[in-house]
């Protein structure tokens, strides 16, 4: 069973970078009328001939319990997604194992402000709103080359939703492996 | 004296790009879960291995009438704006000409939603906000070389308010020209 933890980035630091503004280098730019927050991420697309692209990803929100059926890579390319409200999203991600299992897993909840930059071959599953319709900016890669990987996990995993200690995933015991 | 125009893309066509979700396409991904508004502009950024930043400008808004003092642009990189909120912000360029006068600029404002992307080497103003702070998500140039020019324009240009027919940028006759 997985409890969702709070987004750190030390928590995160095997999948990916935390963006957040708290921890961001500061300058004061444009006649001191601006405060730029630099850099916050590591945009990483460049592996054959990659160019970055921006999209944004308007997702409807799942209703929990909610069967988690595939996780998924990006061989080629990082991922950033970042929040445009502040509502907090789940981010399930998988250790960078090629064999991935249920027990190789862990949950994170942002804060509502927190975007993710996730790593070039960190497992993951689509971010999940738990709430409301709510759009996410995302910054990936564009171009030639194979940058998806999915994968079916080896039991069955459950996101629960726990009202005393927050939201939780679930794995079933029956084993089951496929890898596309 | 210049009326702040509705962004469109037409109309901005040669500053940059008008970053909209209505007119980019559209696909379904995440098990159907997400629309995917794909590729909403060009990051143009690779000119002497250039690398995407992404940062967020959080800008206290100016006091109308406000003067204008200074142009700037980028010739290495061009620069994304993402409004992180839903209230209009003013876009103040100039045409690509070496020698920048107050007759070769346009005054833009946007619908909320809307971001820009200048195209490299387009002169620019700091984006101003007119109402109260505000972030913007910014996708830019990071690296090596001189990616900043700033101008003086030849006259004094004035942004003021004029509540019947909205904003409007007015310029003084007095002519100055400094080129830095």
């Amino acid at each position: 069973m997985l409890r969702a933890e709070p987004l750190t980035g030390d928590a995160f630091r095997h999948f990916g970078e935390v963006i957040a503004l708290e921890t961001a280098r500061q300058c004061l730019i444009n006649q001191g009328q601006t405060i730029r927050f630099h850099d916050l991420c590591t945009i990483d697309v460049a592996d054959q001939s990659g160019r970055p692209i921006v999209s944004v990803f308007r997702s409807s929100p799942v209703t929990l319990p909610y069967k988690v059926t595939v996780m998924e890579r990006h061989p080629l390319g990082s991922q950033a997604f970042f929040p445009l409200d502040d509502d907090p999203f789940l981010v399930l991600v998988g250790l960078p194992e090629e064999r991935l299992r249920a027990e190789h897993l862990r949950l994170f909840v942002t804060n509502g402000r927190q975007g993710i930059n996730l790593y070039k071959n960190t497992w993951h599953h689509f971010q999940l709103s738990m709430t409301k319709q709510r759009d996410l900016l995302v910054i990936d890669r564009g171009g030639q080359g194979n940058n998806l990987q999915e994968i079916m996990l080896d039991e069955d995993v459950w996101i629960v939703g726990v009202p005393t200690t927050g939201v939780e995933a679930r794995c079933n015991t029956m084993r089951k492996a496929t890898v596309s």
